[in-house]
């Protein structure tokens, strides 16, 4: 698409610390990173989010990013690795192209991927799941 | 594990809101969640992070994720999903039985999945991005 970023990192027109590529996919390190090491894997193809990937894809990232959050483990001797893939606004997505962060972390780094838990009543835990399960 | 609460829930040992199961996955409301329709999504056996899950697992278990994140859109009527998997303390896992949170989102919801953009020179960059296309 020609106003993604993403699609011109993958194009080319921008440049990237490319770190693997294949027909499907581009891996890069991320140009605004937590930490060293911290790696976007890109689709190619121009896909908004999770809703418009199809689900051979989906596995097949996944795997991929298997494979590069062991690399990053293996590279930067990190003591975990988060992956987290946002979609929407809401959930801190920014560039509307999907994408899946590998973040290398460190204990005390200072990150923070966390809720204040929530308390919801029985009565509306079993009707969200009654609806989750009839939509599965 | 005799010890793992996920494998407790699995074998139906401590009771859940279970959303769906298949022989290899099981599916299931977080007991501290961030919103309402938060959602964990277990493999069966007993496996303690994305570093010890076979490839296969891991394409089959992403694209459960993909599914059921297009079932909490529809429900819950969210703007947007986070799809979350820790590995590590240091990554906030806090179970070590491998999981994936599917977490809906709302704008203004006070939840944040972020850091602090952090800078590195370019022969930092450079020497990370070839240690790790070595590793792939």
């Amino acid at each position: 698409m020609s106003d993604c970023i993403f699609c011109k990192i993958i194009d080319g027109e921008i440049p990237s610390y490319t770190i693997y590529e294949d027909e499907d996919f581009k891996v890069i390190l991320d140009a605004f990173p937590g930490a060293l090491g911290h790696t976007l894997i890109l689709p190619k193809e121009h896909i908004a989010d999770v809703f418009c990937m199809d689900s051979l894809k989906l596995g097949l990232i996944h795997q991929l990013a298997g494979k590069i959050a062991e690399a990053i483990k293996d590279v930067c001797h990190c003591d975990g690795v988060n992956i987290l893939q946002n979609n929407g606004i809401a959930a801190g997505q920014t560039v509307f192209h999907y994408h899946i962060h590998i973040i290398p972390r460190f204990d005390d780094d200072g990150m923070r991927f966390g809720w204040a838990t929530k308390k919801f009543s029985n009565e509306e835990l079993e009707s969200i799941r009654v609806l989750l399960t009839k939509k599965i």
